[in-house]
């Protein structure tokens, strides 16, 4: 094969009818994008088609006409619907071969469960004329690749767990070689506390000062549940020089905003307390009313957390704020249940039952029902008493429907417990 | 215009680069596609492409090749980079119109706030030669459609709190009339505790049968975190056959799948825990150990959860599974903090500290660490007692990774207190 110059552009094609309705949507793509990008190889578009062999070639055909490499994931299975392999076929015009030590393959792995393979099964052991088998450990559907003037074509099964590994791999080992110097390198920071717009604000001279600079850094801004995400990349054939100037430009972010910014190397929220509370060798205990047991969940999705995290109540009814949250009941007479003065208590009565050194109270309203003028939908009351220090209790009045609320809350909460430790 | 043959096929393409990176993934797609599907307009392929103005133009060419409609959504915007207007005018050579009466509204929108309308916002007001506006009361980007040789094309405002109401709207209002008698009628049931191809052979018979019918009907089954789902769907004119066939598939799918179909009509799990407790007029407590408060959390996402959770607690340690939990110390050392009559223990202790008639208590190791050989990562008992029946205890044995195992481990508790409440 001929020397071809450097890979630069790639399109991704998901083939699949369920991918077009309303219940389902391809995130392959997402995984191909992040390994592309990291070898310096651009997507220019992506698209998702149906279950229909004309279809597929013409967007195919289309797509070689654009980019160096087309990615097609998806339509290897072995039924009547599954029509990648027939379509590529058509657009290079070579036939499919069926390889004899595919077919064996195939049938050892039916064998190893103890079933025969169905015939149908056989078409997954046809490769294009010409075409590399891409083997696949974690399912029956092999992928393969080719090359057609110059262009690459790379089919992927549709399974994520299957078409991850291979196409790791295929871009290693591939690609990889073929892709020039440059390569795409990435940070990011995740802020929270302001709104997109003030965050907005606050970068948008740097952002626009490092699209012009020689080396140009790519910038954008992201509205995630709960945090603002601020995305830096850059194209560049000097990894240290780059990873230089990224840490640089993060660092500028971070000085502009300050300790609002909780992450710098893409660390959740949960992630970040966790790590404060590991260091200090702290546990950490929480009473929970309007989030409902939210925010110790999240506490405990990382893992290892049982080391800090020593439990609490979900005080859900007034009783319970009483009976296990050890809030006086005249305190909720006086104040209502959302109230600072109870939001301290819960965190006072909670570490008492738990001895934990670090103790949260969350009461609020979370809607749609429940508010009152005095109190709207949103309104949140968080207390932290952490170590010796004094209580923090703030009040928040957050937008959104009843999910967001309870996220926002818990994220609101455990930047609280961030801030007390120092974070 | 002369009356043109009803609609049938549409593609949608999504503007704009960021949605080419690794973090954001085009979703308008998906209302857009409920949207059309419901007037009985087959969306047969969706694309997504940067802010480049000649790509735009070119797959919007292409697409008006295929299509009835062509869906563009995104790139409306003020800046440089939103190019949806100019790339679609290219396509039908026609010039941009700036409107004075849509300056005249942006500038009042902008006054409304207090602020002077940037003179980049003008560009929101050209229409493409011949288009009709489509008004977006929440925004500044307006939207607008026009019809080329018998095809419609049509330009939506990217942010979904402004695309949604006004493709809701145009669908309704213009669309609707000249998509012929046809609809797509759906419906879907939701399974749990039964692995995706063991619900897939029970209803792959059946199935094909309703493929090859008169009226046929199209099926999916879709794995998600906890469930199966079953999408079944029917395109008629006529609704009142459509709604009976339908009913009459999801009663077969019920009788085959017996009682591990937990939802007919698209309700979550929580929901339909809520719903049984309400008809009770119980209340509902738990203890949680590995699921950290998932449970309790999922079932307070239910607006009006209030009337029948109490609330419970999150016992991570076990000094709390004895201390608030009420579980005897015996009883850990003698079976192990993961086991059946811990579990057991668990709901019976936080029934006596919140007299709620339905508890449960769940115990186990979410992983990666704590395994053993007897009792692995994935373990979980779960006790349920409701009312005054016997006390109904599980072990599960859950695959994945640690938030898989939290969340599957909530989903069997709800489904046992699902089963338990006679649903």
């Amino acid at each position: 094969m001929a020397v071809s110059p450097a890979l630069r552009t790639a399109e991704v094609i998901a083939v699949g009818s369920e991918l077009l309705g309303t219940t389902r949507i391809d995130t392959n793509s997402l995984y191909v994008t992040e390994q592309l990008s990291a070898i310096g190889i651009e997507v220019r578009s992506k698209t998702v088609v149906g279950d229909d062999r004309q279809s597929i070639a013409d967007l195919c055909r289309q797509a070689l006409q654009r980019a160096d490499v087309v990615v097609l994931t998806g339509g290897l299975g072995p039924t009547d619907d599954d029509l990648t392999r027939d379509a590529v076929a058509d657009v290079v015009r070579r036939p499919l071969v069926e390889q004899p030590a595919i077919v064996e393959r195939l049938a050892a792995r039916f064998a190893r469960r103890g079933m025969s393979m169905p015939e149908i099964n056989r078409r997954q052991a046809e490769l294009i004329e010409g075409a590399v088998l891409l083997e696949n450990p974690h399912g029956t559907a092999p992928g393969q690749y080719l090359e057609q003037d110059g262009r690459t074509i790379v089919l992927l099964p549709g399974p994520p767990r299957e078409l991850k590994p291979m196409f790791a791999a295929f871009c290693e080992h591939v690609l990889g070689s073929r892709a020039g110097a440059h390569r795409i390198y990435r940070t990011s920071l995740f802020v929270t506390g302001r709104s997109e717009s003030h965050v907005d604000e606050a970068v948008q001279p740097h952002y626009a000062a490092w699209r012009r600079e020689p080396l140009p850094i790519e910038t954008t801004i992201l509205a995630t549940p709960g945090q603002i995400e601020l995305h830096l990349s850059l194209r560049s054939d000097d990894a240290a020089a780059a990873a230089l100037r990224l840490r640089e430009a993060s660092a500028t972010l971070a000085r502009v905003l300050g300790p609002d910014v909780f992450s710098t190397d893409g660390r959740s929220m949960e992630e970040i307390v966790g790590a404060l509370l590991r260091a200090r060798g702290w546990r950490i205990a929480a009473a929970e009313s309007c989030t409902g047991g939210l925010m110790l969940s999240r506490l405990t999705d990382v893992a290892g957390s049982s080391d800090y995290v020593v439990g609490g109540a979900v005080l859900y009814s007034n009783e319970l704020k009483t009976s296990i949250g050890l809030v006086p009941p005249e305190l909720i007479r006086a104040h209502g249940a959302v109230s600072e003065p109870v939001a301290v208590a819960m965190a006072d009565g909670i570490r008492q039952q738990t001895g934990a050194e670090v103790a949260v109270g969350i009461t609020g309203i979370a809607g749609p029902g429940g508010g009152t003028e005095l109190k709207p939908v949103g309104t949140v009351a968080v207390a932290v008493v952490a170590g010796d220090g004094p209580a923090r209790v703030r009040t928040f009045s957050l937008p959104g429907g009843r999910t967001q609320v309870k996220f926002n809350a818990s994220q609101g909460a455990l930047d609280m417990v961030r801030r007390a430790l120092g974070g």
